[in-house]
């Protein structure tokens, strides 16, 4: 790519030796560097393309060697890497070698925190605020940059709180490009529409008068007016909601306009107070494809842009989508089902519903306690609701699970769409302790769906399972396209009932509980060794069944299987610790069955860094090569002596 | 108790028999009634006593049975229960037989929702707001009754923006008593503050004029002002927070008035838009130790008034105050350590450390999210941040605990108070999962305390480990008087190792792991058997440890107990759902240690109601006696063959 000015920036420091002039055509470099890697390998763009004037301006104006920037969310900060020296690694975007999506202080010293869940940088921000306050540091500027769909997280307004007490430099910056991830949901959204429409920078000099005269006398507001150069003086607003949080609230003023934002960031620096300055952007700016279709282009999967076609790439058919269309018919069949999504209508496919059904669903913005509570509410008029959310989300909505939903013995389905390994966002984005988080509470079942019939057998049992809360999990990942089991085929969940997909010919030398979709991989781990041994095609016999429900676990199956001497693998795509595996053998220990022959395949305890998702399941031995060396291994250890051919192989 | 009208009073149909005239006699019953039954019992007080005026004028407008009221924490809704039938429950309060000092839908069908956290009752009744017009019932208003306390809460402003959407009557009625449960923590508090020295509604007759000017011509707000009667037209405000978020704010209102507060409610309750009326009250209205220490009676332990005097029974040393202490201890060593509270300063301790150390340690206010990224924020500065929260809490701070602290290996301290179960509080803030939750957490420290010097080590423990985020639990107890061990005795914290706090004889007949206080009821429970069993002093023979480490567990310890073939029984007050004994089970499967003769005792899968701490732990089978009956019965259903008196018993 062609960005002569790009690539002579290693540092922030080379950035400040460019001239005011010169940023605008950065601007575009950085602009056209994202928009042809995205296009290549997929990532986030219309969020990073909507922030790169404010970072080059934050860039040349502060020292981040020094002082703090805190992302929220996370996905806006391809700018920001490319101005501190990881234009290298771009190319690799989202791939071990290259590039994290998210900000990574594995990364760079840059980054000071690895996010990828909305709200928390002002609240993280504030604790910096505070402690390098404490060592005596306090010149060590504090910003954050939040967007106008973080902010109506509740840890955003705790943080803004919270910031409002401080004694000390703090700049919040409000990127607001008028749009949560899809749209916002919230009567906030219409405040902040009143203020976009406001006059920007370029009107405020008419209203400088005005604003003075607004502003109380003797109060601090007053005194930083004074204090303040002419850009300050004619951008402070008076009337703006977050006054009341106790900043100086700043604004709107255009994102995009380098110079201002120089100019503003300047003046706000030494200002010794919480500040909060309201910048209006355009979320995919300067591409006309981005701009008009932000959805679509905010984290699209490869495409190519051809004159005016852009084509995103498909891949197959995702849970995603397969939950969308059975809950469009689960609708369409019952006028009681409501589906609730917390800002990720099309990650979890709940914008189709409610483009199908907008009275009986709805998207809460980044708020998923108040989705889990509300689902709560309309569990107890009677109506049957879904709260579609990442299994990495959930963990935000715990508390509200246990106290509105569980301890009601509420019947609040709770779908989880990305549980498992989610490929390349990463460690900030891994669906790897709902069941650990949700199996404590009395009366919960937990399911998984290992495809597509599951997923709706899965989804039916659950809208008539009406006496507690129930969680479902399906990985980001697609759905078989020949399924073990057809639709017809499917039967139907029944309350902590594992089902047989691959029958053995005989007693099995192994039973492999399989919980999700690692069915799958355990079914081509079985069909491997059975391939690699087809000359003696009597040496493995083992049984696959797709475990169904973690809670409660079959425990009749497991006595059996255990009475009979069989050893046991459990497989999930889940953290080991107090998962589905720990379950088992919660159960069998209570009803006095030995787990020595039981062996459990999960997640191990560490983070697992961004690659495609099937090298991370290769990574924690989750692919079927390695589920089928454990299965070798397992069956090696516990011959079963009561079977002929097992018998003969050991000896 | 004299109350002649409350004794009248069955449900709300009764009270609305009464005439306005004769209320402010039935507040002040309900009043004395309450403070006699606290002092004889304890409860919570002051938050009741505040809000006596407010639910009268509630239920006597509105019909509860009908409509929806949600209370927001629920520690204030003594007198709604006693007028709705349970006056006959209140002399057993807070215990099984008696009436829950939190709404309990087993209780009565007023009350909506079992609750105890806060900041939830927005969301819940946003959701049956919505729910009810789905079911074509939008005639059934909704009430969420909140604190000021509360609404700083992060839930409560998504509940709040969420709430500005709705088309529909809904009414927040916010509590305003001018504090958290201590002080509020936040920039809202100043302006909460301002809004309460405004007029009340004696004065607004002469703004009225003035508030019309303010509405914009053409707004909904001049609708509903000229659709309002004359008192909602005067206490209309304009220029009110909470109107960013689409709400029409009223007041402030005097809340105890109940002649204006019954007609403000008549005239706010047909509104067929989201309102948000601020009361004005008094926490602890009605009695004059209650006023001026409302925090010392939010919610005490019995007390004696005669005359002036005022006393607090006090029970034996909690491990609240050995902490407090040790921090103390602590703080003054080491000027790197700072505490964060979220408003249970008294609960945990910490009032004292802000009190010696104001500018390091910090109450958030009911924020526990906040508290736990401010953590992280602090540690990222080289700051040792310990963050003092009930366990019951630390469910809401979750995703702040995986992403800010774990994700980035920060190594904040969280200090877990009411951990187990609670008494009288009930199954609200049981603490009964917090094992479960933050396990899966790669590089997570767990740890208990079972004592004063054990605690003190503990903490000494994780104010030296830096390299990643440490979990301490410890009871709603008090700390015992003899500890097994002295401070001089007990051995420093060493990573996932055990302590060995009874020895046996000999090779034993089992050997107990308890996690936390659970081992002072094992070693009573080991001198029961030991006493039972004086004549034949060698019949049984049992080590304990202290297992001191959840994560990681001694497996060391683990392997030479089960390598010995000795039966191994874990104790914990937590549920077994991945809890501290499931910990233990994994260990073994993992390291191929059979686990068939492990016994795990813990919290079952339910509910635990109100009772005494010890009745709980009875119910449970967590109590000396129970155990010993568990011991008795492991050791007979695995005798240690190789020992001989074991060997000559089981002859």
């Amino acid at each position: 790519m062609d960005a002569p000015l790009l690539n002579t920036i290693q540092t922030p420091a080379d950035l400040k030796r460019l001239s005011i002039d010169q940023l605008p055509q950065l601007a575009q470099e950085i602009r056209q560097t994202i928009c042809d890697q995205v296009a290549l390998t997929g990532g986030h763009l219309a969020p990073n393309l909507g922030v790169v004037e404010l970072t080059i301006a934050l860039h040349y104006v502060f020292d981040f060697g020094y002082d703090r920037l805190l992302f929220d969310v996370g996905h806006q900060c391809y700018p920001h890497k490319l101005l501190t020296g990881r234009l290298a690694l771009l190319p690799k975007l989202r791939t071990r070698e290259g590039m994290a999506g998210f900000p990574d202080p594995d990364e760079s010293p840059y980054d000071l925190f690895a996010v990828g869940h909305a709200g928390t940088a002002i609240s993280t921000a504030v604790g910096m605020a505070r402690g390098d306050q404490l060592n005596n540091e306090a010149d060590r500027k504090a910003v954050a940059l939040v967007g106008d769909a973080s902010i109506v997280n509740g840890v955003a307004f705790e943080g803004l709180n919270n910031a409002g007490t401080l004694d000390r430099q703090f700049l919040v910056v409000l990127n607001d490009n008028g749009m949560s991830i899809s749209d916002p949901q919230g009567a906030m959204a219409a405040y902040f529409d009143r203020v976009r429409v406001s006059p920007t920078y370029g009107d405020f000099k008419k209203r400088a008068h005005k604003v003075l005269e607004n502003i109380p006398g003797g109060s601090i507001l007053e005194e930083i007016y004074h204090r303040g150069g002419e850009i300050l003086k004619h951008a402070i607003a008076t009337d703006h909601m977050f006054e009341h949080f106790g900043l100086v609230c700043v604004g709107p003023v255009d994102g995009h306009d380098l110079p201002t934002l120089i100019d503003m960031f300047n003046e706000v620096k030494d200002i010794d107070r919480p500040v909060l300055l309201h910048a209006k952007t355009i979320k995919g700016k300067g591409f006309g494809f981005s701009e008009d279709d932000a959805t679509t282009f905010h984290s699209p999967k490869p495409f190519t842009v051809d004159g005016c076609r852009v084509e995103v790439a498909s891949g197959g058919r995702s849970f995603t989508a397969a939950f969308a269309d059975a809950m469009l018919a689960l609708m369409a069949e019952d006028e009681k089902i409501y589906t609730v999504t917390a800002a990720m209508g099309p990650g979890t496919g709940v914008d189709k519903l409610i483009e199908q059904y907008p009275d009986r669903s709805r998207d809460t913005g980044i708020c998923e306690s108040l989705a889990m509570d509300m689902c709560a509410g309309l569990a107890k008029t009677g109506i049957k609701p879904f709260f579609a959310v990442y299994s990495t989300f959930s963990q935000r909505a715990l508390d509200q699970a246990f106290q509105e939903v569980a301890l009601q013995n509420l019947p609040v389905r709770v779908c989880m769409d990305r549980a498992g390994l989610v490929g390349g966002d990463g460690a900030v984005h891994h669906g790897f302790m709902d069941i650990s988080i949700f199996r404590p509470l009395p009366g919960a079942v937990l399911m998984a769906a290992c495809d597509e019939p599951t997923l709706k057998a899965a989804l039916h049992f659950m809208r008539d399972y009406d006496t507690g809360a129930s969680f479902l999990r399906y990985p980001r990942d697609s759905v078989a396209e020949s399924p073990l089991q057809t639709d017809a085929d499917c039967p139907p969940f029944k309350l902590g009932k594992a089902n047989l997909v691959v029958a053995p010919n005989d007693k099995p030398d192994l039973v492999i509980l399989a919980y999700g979709m690692p069915v799958y991989a355990a079914a081509e781990a079985i069909r491997k060794l059975y391939d690699e041994s087809h000359d003696t095609p009597d040496t493995y016999d083992i049984a696959l069944y797709d475990a169904r429900f973690a809670k409660p676990v079959d425990i009749e199956l497991l006595r059996r299987i255990i009475d009979a001497d069989i050893p046991v693998l459990t497989i999930e795509d889940h953290t080991l610790a107090g998962g589905f595996g720990s379950a088992v053998l919660e159960a069998c220990n209570e009803h006095g069955l030995p787990t020595h022959k039981i062996k459990r395949l999960g997640l191990p305890m560490k983070w697992i860094k961004q690659a495609s998702r099937n090298a991370q399941l290769k990574e924690v031995g989750l692919d079927p090569d390695s589920i089928a060396e454990t299965m070798k291994e397992l069956i090696a250890a516990h011959p079963v002596n009561t079977h002929d051919h097992a018998t003969a192989r050991t000896q």
